[in-house]
C-alpha cells in the first residue's frame, strides 16, 4: 500500500494542471478499503502530515498538487461497484474511471449522466471532489445531482456514512452535498451511491457556423429561453481550425464560431426540437445548419469538440480556463476574453458549455519564452476578474485548486470566505486534509 | 415589526404539527429586509436570545414552535420577486407561497417543480428550510436541486450572499446546499435564486385499484424500475374511504390501495408511458385500471391524493409521520406499519409518495383518550424504528424539527450526529437559532 521508491511517486507529484510548485511527498499509499484510508489518516493526525487526496490525477487546477512531506493518498485501486437496477443506483468506490461508471450502469440498461470530457480518464472520486460537470449537465445537471449517499473518512480518521439509497431524506444537515464539491479539503470519499437514470434516448444533433461570436452567443440565448438542449456546445475560430488540422472532418475553417446542440426528447420530439434549434440559429445569423438524427454522425460533432483542448494544445502550452457567468453575459465574457487576448499578446482559444454560461478559455503560451508565459499568467488572473466582474464565477466544474485560490477571496467576497474557512476548521482542526487547496 | 401583544404572538406559538410544548415568545418580529433580519440577529445575538425562524406556519415537524423568552421571526412579510426568462430563474423572498412562485413563473411560460401538498399554504422560505419535496418529486427532484443562490444571515448578523444565478459554480464549499435542509438553525434565509424549467407538458394519469397492497408496492417497483413517472402516488383504504367521504368522486372503497401515476413526457410519448405503466399495474394485479390523456380529468386525481391528509383529519386528531426507505422495502414499511397500527390499536392510514420510497403514515387518535394518545405517540416513534431499521429515514421531506429528534441519532448514528454538531456549532456557536430543533 505505501510507495516511497521515488521512481513512482515522482509520477504522483503533479494532476493535469502541471503546477509548477509541485512538493516531493513523503510517500504516495493506494489503499484499498475505507479501513486502510482510516489507518492512514489516524497516523497522519498523530503526525501532524498533510494529505493530498488523488483519484485519477486528471484535475486541471492542481487540486492534487503533491507537497513536500506530505502523503499522497490515492484512490486508484478502489475500483468495485455494484448496480442495483431497482433502485436505479449504484454503489461504488471512488477510484473508478467516470467512463466505467457509465459502462457498469449501461449492463443494465441505465445511464449515470455527468459527461466530462475527460471521462474515460477522470475518476468518480475526483468527479466528486470537484462536483463535475461536463456536455449533457445543462439538461440534466453535475455531479452533485447524482450524489446520494457517501461514506467519508475524516481528517482524524473517522469514518462517517452520509445519505444513502433513499431518494427523499431530510434527516440532519445536508452533509453529503457539503461534502460533494469539497476538493478533498473536508474528508476522504472511500465510498459512493450514486443515482442512475433509465437509458437515454437517441439525441437528434444541430451543428451551425456562424460569421460572428456575437451571433453565436445571441442564439445560445434564443435556444436555451424557449427549451432544454441535451447539450448546446460552443468553439471558436481558434478551437475550430486546431480540431480540423488533426480530424479533417471538414469544419469551415472561416467560421467565427461553431455550435453543437441536441435534443434526446423521446420519439419524433427530439426531431421537434432539433427544427426549433435549428430555426433559431438561423434567426440569429447561423450561416450553414446542419441536422442530423442519427446518432453516430452527431456523436463524430461530439467527439471533435471533445477533442477541441488536445487539438489547441497541439500550438503550445495551455492555461485551461474556466470561468462562468449568467447565461445574458455570455457574449460580454468571450467578447472581453478576445479583447485580454489582445492585449497581452497571447493566443487564447474559448470553447464553451455555452448553454450553462461555462467556458474554456484557452491559454496557448511558449513556456520557453518567458515574457510570453508572464503574460499568459497575467491574462489568466483578468480572466477570472472579468468573470467575475460579470457576475461570474472563476471556476464552473473544475474547480479551484492550487491555481486559482489566489481570486476566490474577489468572487465570494469576506463573509463567505469566513463561512467557508469555519467550515473547513471544524472539520479539519489541524488543517491536513489537502492543504493550500480550493480554500 | 416588532409585534408583543399576546393577542396576535398566541398565533405565532405552533406551526401545523401543534406542538404542545410550544412556550411563549418574548416577541414576533416581521421584517421587510435582509437588513432588519441582519438587525433582529445583531440584537438576539448580543443579549443570547433564541430565535426560532417560521414561514408560513405550514411546518409538519415542530420546526417553528415557539420557546419561552424567545423570538419569533417570520418571514411572512418578505414578499418580493423577479423572474428572469432569459436564465430561466427567479429571485426572490422567503415569505412567498410555492403557489405564488409557481404563478410567477407561469407569467413567463416557466415552472417552478417542487409541489408539497401544502403549497397553497407553505413558504417558499419554509420549503427551503425543509428541503421539500412533493409529488413531482419523483421525476424533477427536490427543493435542493432548485436553489442555485442564497442570502442568508447568520447567528451574529452578517448576512451572506452564497451561489447565485450560474448555472455552475464550484468556487468554495457547497454552502448553498448545506443551507438548504437546515431548518434554521444555521441562519436565516432572506433572498433565493431559484432555477425554473419550462413549463410542464400536458400529462396522462393512470389510476388503479389493487386487492392488496402488497399487489400495489410491487407494482411501484414494476413502473419505477423501467421508466420515470413524473408521479407514482399510493393511497390505502383508510384513506381511499377518507376522500371517498368528502369527494364522492366514485373511488372503490373495497380496494386495499390505489395508486396514482403519470407522465409528462412530449407528444405522444405520455401516452405511450401510460400505457406501459397500466401495463405494468395490470401485471401486477390491479382489478381495474384507468387511464386518461384529460389534464381535467387527472388533476381531480391529483386533487384527490392531496387531500387525503385533510380527509383523514376528519376522522380524529393526526400524528403525521414522514418516513422513507430504499425502493425495495417500500412494501415491507407498509406492512410493518400495518401490524404497528394492529398492536397498538390505533388507525393508521399510508399514504406515500411511493415513486420516492417516501410515506406519510397518518396516525388517527382520539387527544382525550389520554391511553389512546398514548398508545398514538409509541406508534409514531416505531414506525420511525421501522423506517432506520429497513435502511431507511425518519424524514422523507418534513424534516427534523422537535418532534422527531428524540429519533435522529438512531438514524444517522454517533459519527454522523457528531458531524451536524460540529457544523452548528461552527456558525451557531451560542446556539441561538432554532435551539432545541433538527439538530
Amino acid at each position: 500500500m505505501v510507495v516511497t521508491d521515488p521512481a513512482i511517486t515522482e509520477g504522483y507529484r503533479q494532476d493535469r494542471a502541471l503546477d509548477p510548485s509541485a512538493g516531493k511527498p513523503l510517500a504516495v499509499v493506494r489503499p484499498l478499503t475505507t479501513e486502510q484510508v482510516q489507518t492512514v489518516m489516524r497516523w497522519a493526525s498523530a503526525h501532524r502530515v498533510p494529505v493530498v487526496p488523488r483519484g485519477a490525477g486528471s484535475g486541471l487546477s492542481g487540486g492534487a498538487t503533491a507537497l513536500d512531506n506530505g502523503i499522497v493518498l490515492s484512490t486508484e485501486k478502489m475500483r468495485d461497484i455494484t448496480v442495483d437496477p431497482v433502485t436505479r443506483t449504484a454503489v461504488c468506490q471512488p477510484g473508478l474511471f467516470n467512463a466505467e461508471v457509465k459502462k457498469a450502469a449501461a449492463k443494465y440498461g441505465l445511464w449515470y449522466p455527468p459527461d466530462p470530457s475527460s471521462f474515460e480518464i477522470c475518476s468518480i472520486g475526483g468527479n466528486i471532489a470537484t462536483n463535475a460537470g461536463g456536455l449533457c449537465c445543462v439538461k440534466y445537471g453535475v455531479t452533485t445531482d447524482y450524489v446520494m449517499g457517501l461514506q467519508v473518512v475524516l481528517a482524524d480518521g473517522t469514518a462517517v456514512r452520509l445519505g444513502g439509497p433513499r431518494l427523499k431524506d431530510v434527516a440532519g444537515l445536508s452533509l453529503t452535498k457539503l461534502f460533494v464539491g469539497s476538493e478533498g479539503t473536508l474528508g476522504i470519499v472511500t465510498e459512493i451511491t450514486l443515482r442512475l437514470l433509465p437509458k437515454q434516448n437517441r439525441s437528434s444533433t444541430v451543428v451551425a457556423n456562424f460569421p460572428t461570436v456575437d451571433a453565436a452567443t445571441s442564439a445560445v440565448l434564443g435556444v436555451s429561453g424557449q427549451m432544454r438542449p441535451s447539450m448546446l456546445e460552443f468553439m471558436d475560430a481558434v478551437a475550430i481550425n486546431a480540431v480540423e488540422d488533426k480530424l479533417r472532418m471538414g469544419l469551415d475553417r472561416d467560421a467565427a464560431a461553431l455550435l453543437l446542440a441536441g435534443s434526446d426528447e423521446r420519439g419524433h420530439s427530439a426531431a421537434e426540437d432539433a427544427a426549433r434549434i435549428a430555426e433559431a440559429f438561423g434567426q440569429n445569423g447561423a450561416t450553414d445548419v446542419f441536422t442530423t438524427d442519427d446518432p453516430d454522425e452527431g456523436e463524430a460533432f461530439v467527439a471533435a469538440r471533445r477533442f477541441a483542448i488536445p487539438a489547441v494544445e497541439a500550438k503550445g502550452t495551455l492555461l485551461l480556463e474556466d470561468v462562468g457567468v449568467p447565461l445574458p453575459r455570455l457574449g460580454d465574457l468571450v467578447g472581453g476574453v478576445e479583447r485580454i487576448a489582445a492585449q497581452r499578446e497571447v493566443m487564447i482559444s474559448v470553447i464553451a458549455h455555452a448553454g450553462d454560461g461555462n467556458t474554456h478559455p484557452l491559454i496557448v503560451f511558449d513556456p520557453s519564452d518567458a515574457a510570453m508565459a508572464d503574460r499568459a499568467q497575467l491574462a489568466f488572473g483578468e480572466i477570472m476578474d472579468l468573470a467575475v466582474g460579470l457576475g461570474g464565477t472563476i471556476t464552473g466544474e473544475h474547480g479551484v485548486g492550487r491555481l486559482k485560490r489566489p481570486w476566490l477571496a474577489n468572487q465570494l467576497g469576506p463573509e463567505a470566505m469566513e463561512l467557508n474557512r469555519r467550515i473547513k476548521a471544524a472539520l479539519d482542526p489541524d488543517g491536513i486534509l489537502n492543504p493550500g487547496a480550493a480554500i
